[in-house]
């Protein structure tokens, strides 16, 4: 018999977590406690706890929260005052959920005396990563069971034969083959992997995307939209105050209306291939060309090429599922101190796939000084001389190397 | 009298420069020899050859180059294998110009024993910077005239007073306040600065744009474009093989019709003040977009990830007017030889503005293997009990970071 | 007559300063007030007093403040933090001090309700650079007097004859060619540039090291010394408690008397060119090595390895002299976050020249686990069967990469 | 029975490997190969062949390389291209010798067709990684046996006794407790780790040291050394061509006996603990200083800076193991392209532990220009006026920076 007595298992109510749950009991003979969340993935989550107690939990183990404003406060809005994208492209929708998800894992471990926790992730794919570092970071005795490293149902028909035998009830769509993909959703996206997508050559069909209508079908109208920022976040949309999860639903909306946010990619995963991924992010698409507006008038250029030039590396630790490290601590503090001038609005066109930027002021911070960069006459803001000076000096070094390759 | 007997002028038949023409003749008493370049502009270029004349100026001291395939061939190609971007937004279509006409104005003043250049740039702009580093760079001796930092006629009334004294002509549209915008064009881009612009808060006028239409007229079907790339380079359009020039050519027609490539944004500039400007690159937004999606199925993650951790500051490079300096060469040896493996073809869909990535692959180079990525069972390509040793070993610094502060 | 009533000048009282302060009251008729500080170079400030009321300073305009401690606990401590070295060897001695200095300049500025400031930084070094950022960063309408880059006094033979036409007095060494280096010092170190100095092939003289003897003349009994450091910075040496410039002054003498902290090198400087500089930095020399060494057994691996890669960029902020720019700021809010776990002692064995670090602890924050990293039997702390899918899934890409080629 | 019908053992002839080479054939029943470099550790490389033929190896499964001059010519000199230290101290001595171990490993399975490869590297170290991710991307099919990640000999006592049991030769040393440290060398470095080591807050014992003498022992008189660079490489000592081996070999010697390059740290592993480890590297200690002051006469500003940036990201690739990886070769590219300028000469002057720079020049590639850089009269070379305008454009964000908050 094993030394985990309790265990938290990562539940959504699904199939595989399902087989899960049974698996666990009947493999480590442990009280099973489960954790469903709502990050904004759009699905009921009381189905999830009839279906624990189905098993056999105690009312006491099943642990439901919403977290969707911590998830947008805490995780979305401090990613996005990076401009953060992985690889040129991919908004980490899925990546930025599972440090929450570990967090909460931990916290109710510690709440319920568990041993251990357990997920649905599977062993080649880059969220076991994030779950584990996360929990190990958070709290570093922790027992971590992964039942796709452990099990021998690595086959769907295995899957499907454990769960018939174990009385666990399968809908018509796994029977008739599964889902043609493998999905994640969260407030912030919603994403598509494998089967039908594993060929990179061959375009996704229309009937996969789920959050957005395809640019073609948008509205022929554009809609104008003001977001206001403070301190690097959107605290209001066309002059409402919202909340973080609400501003992001609304984004969604609005982003899923008019075509916004679909993209189709092959990225690098942490454990070493290559992936086929399809996203729809409506919202963050517009979060993050506005973000960028807004920067651009109330950033000082040294600060805002310092940000660009950390990106890629912040992207990957929180790919990678390096949230909860120090390294990725370190730079949120630098990256929060700039955004304390990242103050005033931006207007946005959507149209058919386009979130165009059409106009951004800050009342309080803008650093756009139009007497200086007008091409009028400046009354001497700007003295033109200066740039003689300025371009000799810094063509110094270059022109003593061009000198001594004359000599030559 | 001056020790500049010949000077030779960046001119483009343009009002600005004709005056600077007139200038340079009467402030340094020089013969000027003058330069127009067909960077695929769109501008017809024998009528700066008649003004020349007009001006005095000695048949062989007029030189009228065709640089587009050694624009788009040494340039921006080369720009285009580092994916490019300024500041996350901006493509550089201006900046990437700037080192060719040094080179140009350089070699002539070799080929005519020059002692000057001169061109048109003001003294706020990174223009000047740009061609007088690198003509800097490419000849140290040289003599810099740049009358906008000289002159005193700082005021378009100045001008126009000063062209119609020494019987410049001055068409129409100068003399009804002149154009609303500072332009600039050549087969990568056309910008827009200045004036009317000079309120970042206001939408870009409609009527602005000529590159490309707006989204909103643009066809109704979507177009699917196949890009063929060889060693970074899009090599072929549809199946048909092409000359640089000619790809961007067509690119430019295709975005074009496609309202492809619009940008309006607020940059910093070098000289040290931000400034917005508008930008259609309707040719090179589909190249960058088609040049990810080839480096992701070709290019190792952690050279991709090499790519792009430098990209900003090679940005930087081009942006500021280093191309000639061995800074931006180093870069551009790293660059290249990261490009060797960069072939293979790309599908794209154009559509209102959107260009989506349906299909890449690499009959050659493609890292992408679909027998480790799938979900499916992968006959032991990959065995998933490695990621339980790669998360446990990646976590151990957390572990033994956390385990100190729950001894504390 | 100037619009400039009155102007700060940096005086040392010594002979080049005070020609400024007299040609500043010729050229501009204004009222001249004097900012003399200590900080550590080692020489008697009230001499410069009398000097300045000869010259008719007001008593009430004359500043001499003592600003050692001010200079350590501010800006050399926090320049440490980083374990900063300028091109892999220049501990940045001279350009640390700057900005302080600048912004006592303003602070007097401020309180004397001046125009301007003045300074005897030449037109070819780094230091006209640090003081001005710096000025004009703290108040951006300053107006700046730079005498070397506006008068004609540009030889020795010039400015000599001017101060013996003034009745300034002449010392000696000035009469007899002057000191064979130009010099400065303060309490981080001494540097010596130019003349004698200006062969880089030709070894410096013996006679020129003031603050350490030879490595040849120092003891020959190496000597231990204990540094305990508190949020990354020294507060206690062999167990004693002191203030930070009491600390530097310490390490100076230690050093100085076993040899420590002499450096011969050429430099790039920010306005193009290079140039040799002899510094010694004896304490600095001290604290840099034990800084690394407290970090290395305190700092998380990628803290350090985030630390080191963005070192460099900070080194160059403070060479060029942005210590009071926001990029700076930005590093350093990082910098400093990194720091609350530094804490520990060091212990360093002083010996001709060499800083040997013997031993390094941390009671509160080691991150080194002898129950780990042991080649002895570790009772199970570690798994090394991890290392297996560690090794292979970081291996994966190569792999997969290596199998395409195999196949091509 | 395995289907590892032949392995190459990376084989010392010492006690562990010879465990290993007995236990490969009981255990996986396979012929075994055995592969003995000669690096420049100073060992007798023949009795390892007397040993092996008592474990019945045949004759032509005996491999014995000296491979001295490629370890310096293709692995050490490229890396010192570099200045390459991994966080702030280590030289890499152990890292850039494996990738070589690797390749030849790789070589002699292709030459006798071996199936696996195997070594004596433990499962907690830096090397196991090393020599594994250099085999999978050589050959990325190859098996890898580590026995001491499979084998329960964890305990020196389990390794003596199973040699005992198996006739295996055990030394008197290590009868009595075995060495104090575990020690590897090549020609680059000596180093220690464990056992007498594992406590960082202990000196090391004077005893440890193999090959320096302490700084005290050292002579009295100091010597100086001439060392001439090409394409970044030393070519010659005081005026006399040799190979790259025979350069180092003399380093070594000289080094060693001025008491140069000892080093006692405690460093990051990629297995993700910090281990303490002494190394001497004295050649190295001395390349590196020259080398980074050839470079300091003879290299661009911000091409210097640029490598200085890269520098910890090349240098944590080779100690991670990832020599042969193409971000590596990357990297290389770039390295190597901008050392073809990196010519001339450096004296150096070694006295007891201080390796001193006291000279250095090129005649053919000097940047240093000292009619620009002198304090004196330059006749023109530079103009102090640029310095205005050079630094008033540099200022210009931050005093429309300043404005802004002094208007707020």
């Amino acid at each position: 018999m094993s030394d985990i007595k309790k265990a938290v298992l990562a539940y959504s109510g699904g199939l595989d977590t399902s087989v899960i749950l049974k698996w666990l009991q009947d493999t480590y003979q442990c009280e099973v406690v489960t954790f469903t969340a709502d990050l904004g993935q759009g699905e009921e989550l009381e189905p999830a706890r009839q279906k624990a107690l189905k098993f056999g939990i105690k009312p006491e183990n099943i642990f439901i929260d919403d977290l969707r404003e911590e998830f947008v406060r805490d995780f979305v809005f401090p990613m996005f005052r990076a401009n953060t994208v992985y690889e040129g492209e991919y908004l980490l929708g899925t990546s930025i959920a599972r440090p929450l998800i570990a967090k909460r894992l931990i916290d109710i471990v510690n709440q319920t005396g568990a041993q251990a926790i357990s997920h649905g992730a599977t062993g080649k794919g880059n969220d076991q990563v994030r779950f584990e570092l996360g929990a190990y970071a958070l709290k570093p005795g922790i027992r971590i069971i992964a039942p796709w490293r452990e099990w021998d149902l690595l086959s769907r028909e295995k899957l499907l034969a454990y769960a018939e035998k174990h009385g666990i009830p399968i809908e018509m769509k796994h029977r008739q083959g599964g889902s043609p993909y493998s999905m994640d959703a969260n407030l912030l996206h919603i994403s598509y992997e494998g089967r039908h997508l594993e060929d990179p050559s061959a375009e996704a069909e229309e009937s996969m995307w789920r959050w957005t209508v395809s640019p073609e079908k948008a509205p022929d109208a554009a809609e104008y939209l003001d977001l206001e920022f403070r301190n690097g976040d959107i605290v209001a949309l066309n002059g409402t105050a919202m909340s973080p999860a609400q501003i992001l639903t609304k984004l969604n909306e609005l982003g899923g209306k008019h075509g916004i946010g679909r993209l189709d990619l092959v990225e690098n995963r942490y454990v070493g291939m290559k992936s086929r991924g399809c996203y729809e992010t409506p919202g963050g698409t517009i979060m993050l060309k506005a973000h960028r507006a807004i920067e651009s008038i109330t950033l000082d250029r040294e600060v805002a090429h310092l940000k660009d030039d950390l990106m890629p590396r912040y992207a990957s630790m929180i790919y990678n599922g390096y949230w909860w490290s120090p390294e990725r601590k370190a730079l949120q503090v630098l990256i929060d101190h700039t955004q304390t001038c990242v103050n005033g609005w931006v207007r946005v066109k959507l149209y058919k796939g386009n979130v165009i930027v059409v106009g951004r002021d800050s009342k309080t911070d803008s650093l756009f000084d139009p007497t200086i960069a007008t091409f009028e006459d400046d009354k001497g803001a700007y003295d033109q001389k200066d740039a003689g000076g300025f371009i000799k000096l810094n063509a110094l070094r270059m022109r003593i190397a061009a000198n001594l390759k004359n000599r030559k």
